[in-house]
């Protein structure tokens, strides 16, 4: 099936357009899941694996029914290295398991044969010594880097059936139009994310799923909501992955300013106000599961608001 | 020690620039290695991590003395998930046991608390559960895309001493040119590689070792050698990491065109012409590490007389 039309029947059946960051740190854990993974393990990298997969489990055993994607970011299981890739694993196929598709938030990015192996780790198989398939993190979605053009995207898009890119195009950091904002000149001319985001509607060309969206999407900040309306106009049939939204300061607003006229073909993250929303609530570190649930719907409603 | 000194010292020891790609796929791995990983492990994953760290060791061993730095490629090891992460960690603190500078080839990017963590995955430390110090990868250098700015960058620098990054410039791939070559507009007019080398020499300022170059490295690749030269150019003071020579198909003098006037400031990479020359060799199979030090000389031979 299409992953854009996975991802909009992930987003009718959860009536969410909401994508729950699963970046888990250290201070994020809850004491009880803390305590035992420390009991258990000292104070190493298997504790941290164990204890951000007892998190994951906890936040998306709880929120499910109600968001249309998990995000994990990369970095923070990289951080822990093998264990904490480990704990990635296991964590992206809990979320398959209770059907909801998942974002790996990589930004990769290398040239063509490179990039195969990036594919094949994220979204295929790759071979074993006796050539034999071996399956790779089968997430959904991908995050890749198109500083390197077409060769380093190419090998993305249709290894395997059902799987979709997010092209970085305008990110909602500060210092993002550094190089983003700059203006090119020629034919085309306009900032280079609208350079970007040129190329980024010339990849998902003749990709349309049934839902009228391609699986080439892009990667534009809730925080340059200016931008996000004419990246639009440049690519109508590109589905958004929005961060920025909350903890980075984008409003709801904000965040829907990249939607196509009927509301569709955005994603919107949000990760630190979810998976920390335990410490802000009452009795929240015995409630964790519930404040991230209430979280979740409190983020659902206001998106809803915003869309009137 | 700063990284840069720590590079050039270890140039002049090997008498070499070269940086030997350890990118292993199964198709380069020999036969007897594969034999035994396979009558150990089955057709798994676990097999190919451990042909491959064999692999790794062996290639190390038989040409540590004649190389200036061990450029492991993550996409390799990532397509194997855990076990492949495990064996890059592995093959890490046996270049340095050797005493060989690593360039973690990652390319990694992401807004800056994300890049935090990328930084202690590849450079520094993460903390535990309990704030006990985790080392992570600990290479020396990392390669990271500079799209998102200098947030996504400065969390690189300076969070361990004798770390160093590259960032890509100009990459070695045909189509680096459709976001790269693109012409900017306005003050700093020029390709937007050129403007990304503006933004690695600001990056830089006032981190110069004692051998006159910085820890804030670019890709440039050996395929693009007029453009190389006008980079140096703009990035008189940093070291340029140069792909693309080899199997790419630039020559020893297209490498070597983004040296400075003395000659320095370039680690010139090859993966596949040494990995897989004992295939092409007499007797290749049951001596493939001779092989690949042959290799390794044939190039330290090859840029030895292009500069002359």
């Amino acid at each position: 099936m299409h992953a854009a039309d996975v991802l909009t029947a992930a987003m009718a059946r959860a009536r969410s357009i909401a994508c729950i960051g699963l970046d888990p740190r250290p201070a994020l854990i809850p004491p009880a899941l803390r305590a035992t993974a420390l009991a258990e393990h000292g104070d190493t990298r298997a504790a941290v694996a164990s204890a951000f997969l007892a998190f994951n489990r906890g936040l998306i055993d709880a929120t499910c029914a109600h968001v249309a994607a998990y995000k994990p970011q990369l970095a923070c299981y990289e951080a822990y290295g093998s264990q904490g890739l480990a704990c990635l694993e296991a964590t992206v196929a809990h979320a398959r398991m209770r059907g909801v598709p998942v974002v790996a938030d990589a930004k990769r990015n290398d040239i063509g044969s490179t990039a195969e192996h990036y594919a094949q780790a994220f979204l295929g198989q790759a071979g074993g010594l006796g050539g034999t398939p071996l399956p790779g993190l089968d997430a959904d979605w991908l995050t890749v880097n198109g500083y390197l053009g077409s060769d380093g995207i190419t090998p993305f898009l249709g290894t395997q059936p059902g799987h979709g890119i997010f092209v970085l195009v305008k990110t909602s950091n500060p210092s993002s139009g550094e190089l983003q904002d700059r203006l090119l000149a020629g034919a085309d001319a306009g900032p280079v994310a609208e350079g970007m985001a040129r190329l980024v509607a010339g990849w998902g060309k003749g990709r349309l799923g049934a839902c009228g969206l391609n699986d080439v999407g892009a990667v534009v900040g809730a925080t340059y909501p200016a931008q996000a309306r004419r990246l639009r106009e440049l690519m109508p049939e590109t589905v958004f992955l929005v961060p920025g939204y909350g903890a980075q300061g984008g409003s709801a607003a904000d965040a829907l300013s990249g939607s196509r006229a009927d509301g569709s073909g955005v994603l919107i993250n949000s990760s630190r106000a979810i998976l920390g929303a335990w410490q802000g609530a009452a009795d929240g570190a015995a409630h964790w599961q519930d404040a991230a649930l209430a979280a979740v719907v409190a983020m659902n409603r206001d998106l809803a608001a915003a869309r009137g």
